[in-house]
């Protein structure tokens, strides 16, 4: 089982954060915001495999990226279609999907779900290619309880957070991680075999499993042979204000996650600047991967008002608060270690 | 006075075509299609620049970089914004305005104008900034004949065409150019001076020009001294169907235009093919510039399901036809010559 990210995108310029949730048996891709030459940079079959976007927000710099990810995509079949946002998201996402000519596609197959995560409810509309998306179909509206997606690998929550308009932070959890205790075999008399899957794969409740010639209740032999432990999680955290409440309900929210991806638009000098816009400094990221107890922070989404002494300078305040503070391995930026 | 184009994009993806048209006095930048990857490649002094922003049509390919353009232009007060189009562009073009969160925008200047070139008449719709392009204005209605744009160093006239959907050729023509004939100063007992420049700018019924002490009537000395010869022409012709009709009436249309900058999406073996999805392969280009009488043919848009050698090949079979056929420059691919 495996947690990766990638950051896509060039320093001072739109990034996005491309993660993949590999649990052995699945592969899942998710996409974080659409910034301009970000998605475009991945290959094909990534892109065209991703299994869920999620927007923070929509403005300009998270969304320019939008057309690259969609010509690869907006027919497809092989995987549903499934774009997460703030409210206000159908609206903005059905004018994306209605600016392009559509012609020749009258009456074909391809279905693309929006889902706003709204304060307490998640709102889901479908736009059909054979409509050419002209119409705004409302499928559901389910009560939001942190967990906005469930997969085969992990899952994904959503806060919202404040950037003069709703943004939303997400955290990404493996799924638990099942294995078994091999040491514990002896002391039961068992050798290791194929069983070992069959065990780790069934239900409590399936019938017994037949060892060396032996009938083992499944569920008996799980509680002996099976531990469960912790997958591991990384935040996506970008573009709202990170003032007393937002950091302590945060640090809270996040703690136990391991990977922190924060914007670092800020330096701290221009910390006043920073609340003006609903922007975080990197020292103020910093802070927060300290109170949550994570194990690495990885500053992106830099302003392109500093050049690269002063994202270099922005770095080394924010290690001065939280050591394991990293930008993107590809910026090259990381010459102070 | 120059009439200088670039195609962008590479060969195989997008393109797009990039024109300024210097007259001495004036420099005009226009852009044809916004192909991914294509405006992005150009300086910002000059995406910035962009005067006039014409489309042959909205599909996919043709507008997927829009953003790119538009990111650099939305709240533009230093020139007019104005995009032009086959009919639909207003309503698609809205939702690419509106394909955005606007929410830090409200009241702020910025206006957008969409022409829609329709078969008799030209139809402008007003977009603000400062509404979010909620709001579709509808300016005028105008007789369409011929020529849609007229700028300070040329004009641009436009031509429905069929792709299954209306897609619009350009012939971009600069002005006629007024020059001075110095050899018939002697003859007149003048000599060069600043006055020339005055003659050539000034408007026949100007008050007379006092030369070394005489004065001389305007109009008289511009029709003693001045000689009027064309400027150069580029056509843009990408995407509909070059049938016998619309060949005869194309290379009636384009005659002593220069430069044709034509889409070669197949190669002649699959004319069928061409004919069917109502685009050119490389040798109807050739025709086309040949039966026009045309200087140079630059062939672009050429297809992503053929590979670099029959890439090739398709330049060869169009330079039997007519020679002084190349792809842009940058392509790397005019190994024949």
């Amino acid at each position: 089982m495996s947690l990766t990210n990638v950051v896509l995108g060039e320093a001072g310029c739109d990034n996005t954060l491309f993660l993949r949730i590999d649990s052995g048996k699945s592969l899942e891709r998710l996409l974080f915001d659409c910034g301009e030459n970000c998605a475009s940079t991945l290959p094909f079959a990534e892109v065209s495999n991703v299994d869920q976007l999620f927007f923070s927000h929509l403005h300009m710099d998270h969304v320019a990226g939008f057309d690259s990810f969609f010509r690869c995509t907006y027919d497809r079949l092989t995987k549903p279609n499934h774009i997460w946002g703030p409210p206000g998201t159908a609206q903005i996402l059905q004018h994306r999907f209605q600016g392009f000519l559509w012609n020749l596609q009258g009456g074909q197959p391809g279905e693309w779900r929006v889902s706003e995560i709204h304060e307490s409810e998640i709102r889901t509309t479908r736009f059909d290619l054979g409509e050419a998306f002209s119409v705004a179909h409302e499928e559901s509206s389910q009560p939001h309880q942190g967990i906005v997606w469930n997969g085969a690998g992990g899952i994904v929550k959503a806060f919202t957070m404040e950037h003069k308009t709703p943004s939303i932070a997400y955290l990404v959890e493996e799924h638990l991680r099942r294995n078994v205790d091999t040491s514990k075999l002896d002391s039961l008399g068992l050798k290791p075999g194929p069983w070992l899957k069959q065990l780790k794969d069934a239900a409590p409740d399936s019938p017994p499993l037949l060892i060396d010639g032996v009938r083992h209740e499944i569920k008996s032999l799980q509680e002996a042979l099976m531990t469960k432990s912790q997958g591991t999680a990384t935040a996506y955290l970008t573009d709202f204000l990170l003032d007393d409440s937002a950091m302590e309900r945060l640090a809270e929210t996040l703690h136990g996650c391991q990977t922190i991806i924060c914007e670092g638009q800020y330096r701290h000098a221009d910390i006043e600047l920073a609340r003006k816009n609903y922007h975080m400094t990197t020292v103020q990221a910093a802070e927060l991967a300290r109170q949550a107890g994570a194990d690495k922070l990885i500053l992106f989404h830099v302003s392109d008002r500093y050049e690269r002494a002063e994202w270099l300078e922005m770095l080394r305040e924010a290690r001065e608060v939280f050591p394991n503070t990293h930008y993107p391995e590809h910026w090259e930026l990381d010459l102070l270690q």
